[in-house]
């Protein structure tokens, strides 16, 4: 059991691979006593943990052998039914269900999307910031990152339309989180996603959209696709149960309407680890197939982070010294916080752990050029009382360490 | 939903990712009424099932939040003390508990191995022929496979001493199923793995070692593991409870005594796919941890998979002709089938399937210039019965169509 005495030679991609900041900085979080805003994490308390439980008795009941057994690499036939049908539904028309490859939740839907389509040295365009978990992906293929300027609607079509303008090479893709994004928690209207559409079609740019978190609207209207927008665009289209069962199932999934694109992501998921594990699939099959299981139990997730996000946005209201600026999300997990001026979250990040808070500093989610005032709350995970007492300690530490910003002189 | 009227701009690696010739003839052989040695299935008539529904309960009536949330990427602790204790008790001193990380079965150890180590063009060795879907995933990171001669006793140790003298390019690594090969079912002998061991470690050669069937052993000794030989080597040991539990929970890992390395595939697992399912791994753990059930569950599995490798073997015996010759596997769940001369197994199928018995043919387990007359035998899916039936079945096909040779004149 000796290591060896010489390194071993690693791959060239290898050195993309390296502990997240965040996650590093989750560890340090995770101490008792301190209230964390800085996690991705669903309620755990929330979780179907019953409805969870006879799912499994009911799937080991009938059948149990054949849950238990390998299966196909494009997943359980009537779990790919139902995504097909839960698309069409809540999204417009996507994908035809021979086009839907379940996955080992969005994360490997991400990684397979850029194993079949990224070379070393190819660009991707992305929001900015963006979700921390995505550039990773893109980083571990050797892919140049572009990262467009977004504002609290999302992407500006004018950056996209620019950058393409003046690329020195094509994008293989557009990487967009359209509703609550993470890090950001903001959606992009309407007539931004009409636009970004258009552009796309007339640049024959892929859409890879990523919808973790759509189901999860509190307020306003929901809002169709980009996916699904009758542009002309080409697009890949990834979603998850994580946020709307649970995570630890890891169910997922990739649709497109390009059937070609979808063969090469059966291969490649084939190699990568045969199929998503043929027990969860069946577990999630029989549990959205529940009659009004799913929509209950999104309903209780909305009125309870809808609650949580009034609650941090009121507390913030009234705990953070003037210059600070957050987005007000519609849904999702999260909101993102400006401090004022040059202020610098990573910095001030040991003052919150001494205060017993925590966040997520921004820096990380940035593509390039971070922006160090920036930092990412999380609100689904913590309890009202934490919410409340978390954000008065955070606006004292903030209100101490960053001085507020010169009146402008008129 | 209309696809896109021009081609994605897939990456070069794609080219790789096609359907495996295997799985295409899987489809076939799954029809009603054949008697199929095509597959490499496990008995499902012998999965745990009662077993696994009481691990599933045990597992969310404590701490089944936990249980469906997110979890660390490297694994769930117990389940990774269980196997770091397994290794020791098995295969001898593999790696510390710290060095394991758990993956969605062996397949995606191999995935993420291959990820880490390999850059276009660089060159592995195996044994020749070797497992298909480990040829997959090397082949998608554009590597170049040698394959080393091997015999019914597994790799000739002379045979990868004449490649390293000769290769144009040092190997990335080894890669070896020392016991019940796929798809030859042979077992490298203690004197081969003392050899290879010592031989890697002079060339500082990684030894990739796959061990998925190793537990199943119906006859003689159990071996050392090549990772656990003292002779100084660099060593990565992959394991999976796909064939001693379930595989449809997807639980395996890759074990290492190389920190830095560990470091990386963790890496690029949270990359791929955050982490393997939260409950799974936990439901595994449980199962392992229930006192006598796997002991108890691999006595069964061998004495029913023994059955059927000797109702197989006398029943080759009695219905082939002269000039076939087949391995004898003292565990595991294949055995492989040369027919006599310059006959072709893959033109032989369509016959069999017509005779309504189905087995693999072995042109693509080999790494280049495929022995066309060789095929791969399942015996552990299958009725004593149908292995009665179906090998008088392919022996009347094949006595048909292979002319037996010539006896040599004296």
């Amino acid at each position: 059991m000796t290591p060896p005495d010489h390194p071993l030679p690693l791959a060239a991609r290898a050195e993309a691979f390296r502990p997240s900041a965040i996650r590093e900085i989750l560890k340090l979080t995770a101490r008792p006593g301190i209230v964390s805003f800085a996690g991705g994490l669903p309620a755990p308390e929330l979780f179907p943990v019953d409805a969870v439980a006879r799912a499994c008795e009911q799937v080991l009941s009938s059948g149990g052998a054949s849950a238990l057994q390998y299966d196909v690499t494009e997943g359980h036939a009537p779990l790919r039914e139902w995504i097909a049908a839960h698309l069409a539904e809540h999204d417009g028309p996507i994908a035809p269900v021979e086009n839907i490859l379940v996955t080992n939740g969005g994360q490997q839907a991400l990684d397979l999307v850029a194993k079949v389509l990224l070379d070393p040295g190819d660009t991707v365009f992305t929001e900015n910031p963006s979700y921390l978990g995505a550039l990773q992906v893109f980083r571990g293929y050797q892919a140049r990152i572009v990262g467009l300027a977004s504002d609290h609607e999302g992407l500006l079509p004018d950056a996209l339309e620019h950058a393409l303008a003046t690329a020195s090479a094509k994008p293989k893709f557009l990487y967009l989180i359209p509703n609550f994004q993470n890090p950001t928690g903001v959606t992009l209207p309407l007539e931004r996603r009409l636009r970004i559409a258009e552009i796309a079609a007339r640049h024959r740019l892929i859409v890879l959209e990523d919808d973790p978190y759509g189901r999860l609207r509190f307020e306003g209207a929901s809002l169709p696709a980009v996916s699904a927008l009758p542009a002309g665009q080409s697009w890949i289209h990834l979603g998850t149960t994580s946020k709307i069962l649970t995570p630890g199932l890891r169910i997922g999934w990739v649709a497109t309407a390009d059937s070609r694109l979808h063969e090469k992501l059966v291969s490649a998921k084939q190699a990568a680890d045969l199929h998503t594990a043929s027990f969860n699939q069946r577990v999630v099959n029989a549990l959205v197939r529940t009659p009004g299981l799913l929509e209950n139990h999104v309903r209780e997730l909305c009125a309870t982070y809808r609650r949580r996000r009034d609650l941090m946005l009121s507390a913030l209201e009234q705990h953070l010294p003037p210059g600070c600026t957050w987005t007000r999300p519609e849904g999702g997990l999260f909101l993102w916080l400006r401090l004022p001026g040059e202020a610098n979250a990573l910095a001030l990040l040991s003052r919150a752990m001494e205060a017993k808070v925590a966040y997520v500093p921004g820096a990380p989610f940035w593509t390039d050029r971070p922006d160090a005032a920036t930092l990412r709350l999380n609100y689904s995970n913590a309890t009202d009382t934490a919410i409340r007492d978390g954000v008065a300690r955070l606006g004292q530490v903030i209100a101490h360490e960053v001085s507020p910003p010169a009146p402008a002189l008129a």
